[in-house]
C-alpha cells in the first residue's frame, strides 16, 4: 500500500519537534510564573457546543471536522481552545474565580491549505475568567512581553478597544449593523479603500459617516496623542478610559512596544472590549504571532445565564514563533554523547548508565557496529561528543572523548568526562 | 443550552492536570536521557492506514472514530501511537537507523466505557527501529526501570518471547492456527482452565498437546530454572537463546524485578519476539502500567517491502501512573506566592514582576478585593505563601509573609522574601 498523510496535515520529525518541544516547555514555564495552570479538554466536542451561535461562528463551523460516535451522537473535532475553555467554565460553577489556565494543544480545521497553512496546527492559549478590570488585560500583555523578550524577538503589540469602536459609531450616529461594520473594518489592511467604502455603504452607512470614520482611523501621533484626539471628537467615554488605564498599567509593567491602532477589531464576533494583536518584526516585515482580547459574554450566553463570566485571553501561534527562533537553534538531536563500545559492550553499558544518572543524555551503539559506522551515525545526528570505551580505557581509566564539531580528541578519566558534559 | 462533554470523555482540571503534566515532563526527561527524540504525528490518519491488516487489527478498528474531509477522503482518529510511528518510518526512507523516538499524546477509541475506562486517553510511547539485537529490548526495559525507580513505585516486569511460544508449539507438533492459539493463551489469566481448554481444542489442538502446554506453563522456579527446564524439554532454540541474552543484559543494567512468564503473549497480533508487561504492586494488587515488545514486521509489510525494519517499543499508561503518584503529591496549584496589594496596586505589580524574574511563580490580585477575600482565594487554591504589600511595607522594606499552612506570619525585607521562596 502507498503510505500517505491526510491532506493538509504533516508529521513533525525530531529535528522540528525538538525546537517546538523546547518552545512549548519555555512558554509553559512563563505561564506558570504568572500563576496559570494547565487544563486539558478532549480533542472531540459535542457538535452542538461547537455550533452554538455564541461559539466560533458560521465561518469556522464550515471548516469543522464532523463525525458520529457509535451511539450516533454528533461530535466535532475542536477548531480552537477558547470554546472548550468556555464550556469548562460553564460546566464547573464551583470554580474559584479568577480562574487562570493555559492550554497547549492541536486544533483542526478542514479549510483551504497553502504555504504554511495546514489543517492541523498547535495553539497555545492563556486565558483568565473572573476579572472585569483592565489589570487582567495588562497581565496578559505582560506575559506576551516576557515571552518575546525571552527569545530576543523584536515585536510590536497593536491594540484597540471594541467599546471605543462602538462609541465612535454611536458618535457618528450609526444605528444599525454595528457588528457587521466591525467585521468589515477588520479587513481594512487586506482590501482597498474603495472596496472598504463599498462594503461599509452596503451596511447602510452614509458617505459623511464613512468619511468621518476614515478621518478617525487616519489620526496620527503617539498613542497618547491619538487617544486625546479621539477624546476631543467624541468626549470622555468608557472605552477611552479603559485604554488610558491600560496605558498606565503597561507603564507599570515597563512595556513600551505597543501601538494604538484605532481600526483594529479582530475578526471574531465574541470580543467585547480591549483587543490586541502582536507582530514579530524582522527586516521590516511584520507577522502576527499572538492575538486575543476580552470576551465577557460567551460563557454567560452559553449558559443562558445572567451571571457574569468576564474573560480575557491570548493565543500564541506556535509554528511562527518556532520558525523565528529556529534560526538561532541548530540542534537535530536531544543527545549529548554517543558511546562506542570496542569489544566491551556490557562495561560500556554500565558507564553509559552512570552518565545518565548524572543527567547526561547518552546513546550507546545497540548493534555492535564498527567504529567508523558509529562515528558516521553520531555525525549525521549532530551529536556533539563521542566516547570510546575499550578494554585499555577501562583498565587505565583514560577515555578518548571526541568533539565532533572540531574533530578534536582529548583523553580524560571517566570522572572528568562526566564533569565536562554535566550541564 | 445544556453544556455536556462527549460520552466517555472528560476534562482534566488543573488539580489533575498539574500532576499529569509533571509526570509527562519527568518521563520525557528520562526518555531523552536515553537519547530518544520527540516526534509528533497528526491526530487524524488516513483510514486505509489505520485499517491495514498489518496495523492494529479488526477488533480495534471497530472502535475507530471515522470521518471524512471536505474532499470526501476517509479519515480516522488514531487509536494508538504505534501505527502512526510505523507509517512515519515507512514514509521516511532517508531516516538514519537506529531511529529512537518518544511520543506522548492522546488516542481515542469509540469502545465500551466504565470504571476508569474512557474513550480518550493519554499514551506515552517509546520505540526504536533499526536493531535486531536484544540490547534494544534491554535498553527499553532499563527505561522502564528508571521510570519506576524515579517515582519510588514497586513494580515487576513479566516477560516472555513469542519465538519461544512458537517453538514450543512446534515441539508439540501443532501445525495450524498458531496465531489463534497465541491469542487464546493471552487470555489465560482472565478465563477458567476449562474455557481455555475448550478454546484451544477448537483450534484443532489435541488433548495431549494441551496437557503438555499446560505442564510447561506450570513450570515453577527462578527465571533461570524455568528457562533451563524448558530447554530440557525442547532443546536449545533461538527463543531461549534470546531470553538468556536478555537476562544477561538485565543483570548489566542491574534490573532484578522481572519474571519469566511462559504464557505471556500480549494481545496484539503484530509482536514477533520478546514481549513484556510491567505491573505496579500495591497491597499485593498488581495493575498493568507499561507494556510492549518487539514487532519486526509491521513497517516492511506496510510497504510491501523485504527491507527489514526491526522495531522494539513500550507504551506507558499515563493515568494509572499518575494515580499511583498522586497519593504522594498534594498540589492544587502551580503558584508559589500570592501578592495582596493594600492600596498600592502598581507598586505591588512591580514587586510581583521582580518575583517572577527570580523564577518564583506569583499571582497578584487583579480585582482590588479585600484582604480576607484574597486570603480565602489563596487558601482555596492551596497557594503556600501570601505577601502583603502596603505603603508602610514599601517605605520600610519590611513585608509580612504568611505561610498559609501554619498561619504563621514573618516579617522580611523584600530580598529575604525572594531568598526564602527561590527554588
Amino acid at each position: 500500500m502507498k503510505l500517505k498523510l491526510p491532506k493538509g496535515m504533516k508529521d513533525s520529525l525530531p529535528e522540528e519537534m525538538i525546537v517546538k518541544q523546547r518552545l512549548i516547555d519555555q512558554l509553559k514555564e512563563i505561564f506558570e510564573l504568572y500563576g496559570y495552570s494547565p487544563l486539558d479538554t478532549p480533542i472531540l466536542e459535542r457538535f452542538d457546543v461547537l455550533a452554538s451561535k455564541y461559539a466560533g461562528g458560521a465561518e469556522i463551523l464550515k471548516e469543522t471536522f464532523k463525525l458520529k460516535d457509535q451511539g450516533n451522537r454528533e461530535l466535532g473535532v475542536r477548531y480552537d481552545l477558547t470554546v472548550p475553555f468556555a464550556r469548562v467554565v460553564g460546566m464547573n460553577p464551583e470554580m474559584k474565580m479568577p480562574f487562570k489556565r493555559y492550554h497547549v494543544a492541536k486544533v483542526l480545521r478542514d479549510g483551504p491549505i497553502g504555504m504554511g497553512r495546514y489543517r492541523e496546527f498547535w495553539q497555545c492559549d492563556v486565558d483568565l475568567v473572573g476579572s472585569k478590570k483592565v489589570s487582567a488585560e495588562s497581565e496578559i500583555l505582560s506575559i506576551v512581553d516576557t515571552v518575546f523578550k525571552k527569545f530576543n524577538l523584536k515585536y510590536d503589540i497593536e491594540l484597540n478597544n471594541r467599546k471605543l469602536l462602538n462609541e465612535i459609531l454611536d458618535h457618528l450616529e450609526v444605528k444599525k449593523n454595528k457588528m457587521d461594520i466591525l467585521l468589515i473594518i477588520d479587513k481594512i489592511k487586506k482590501i482597498s479603500k474603495e472596496e472598504l467604502k463599498k462594503e461599509l455603504k452596503k451596511t447602510g452607512m452614509e458617505d459623511r459617516q464613512i468619511k468621518k470614520l476614515e478621518d478617525i482611523f487616519n489620526i496620527e501621533g503617539t498613542n497618547k496623542q491619538k487617544l486625546s484626539e479621539v477624546k476631543k471628537l467624541i468626549g470622555e467615554t468608557e472605552g477611552i478610559k479603559e485604554l488610558e488605564d491600560l496605558f498606565d498599567y503597561l507603564k507599570t509593567y515597563n512595556i513600551k512596544n505597543y501601538t494604538l491602532e484605532l481600526s483594529l477589531t479582530r475578526g471574531l464576533a465574541f470580543y467585547t472590549g480591549i483587543v490586541y494583536e502582536t507582530f514579530l518584526i524582522k527586516n521590516d516585515i511584520k507577522s502576527a504571532v499572538a492575538s486575543g482580547g476580552r470576551y465577557d459574554d460567551i460563557v454567560g450566553k452559553f449558559l443562558g445565564s445572567r451571571l457574569e463570566y468576564p474573560c480575557v485571553g491570548i493565543s500564541f501561534g506556535l509554528s511562527r514563533i518556532a520558525d523565528a527562533i529556529k534560526e538561532n537553534t541548530e540542534k537535530k538531536t536531544v543527545t549529548d554523547i554517543f558511546v562506542i563500545p570496542i569489544g566491551v559492550e556490557k562495561e560500556a553499558i554500565r558507564l553509559t548508565q552512570r552518565l545518565r544518572q548524572e543527567g547526561i543524555r547518552s546513546e550507546i551503539d545497540l548493534n555492535k557496529k564498527g567504529i567508523s559506522k558509529n562515528l558516521n551515525y553520531a555525525n549525521s545526528k549532530n551529536i556533539p561528543y563521542v566516547l570510546f570505551v575499550g578494554e585499555n580505557e577501562l583498565k587505565e581509566d583514560k577515555f578518548k572523548l571526541k568533539e565532533m564539531d572540531s574533530g578534536k580528541e582529548i583523553t580524560l578519566t571517566f570522572d572528568k568526562v562526566i564533569e565536562k558534559l554535566k550541564r
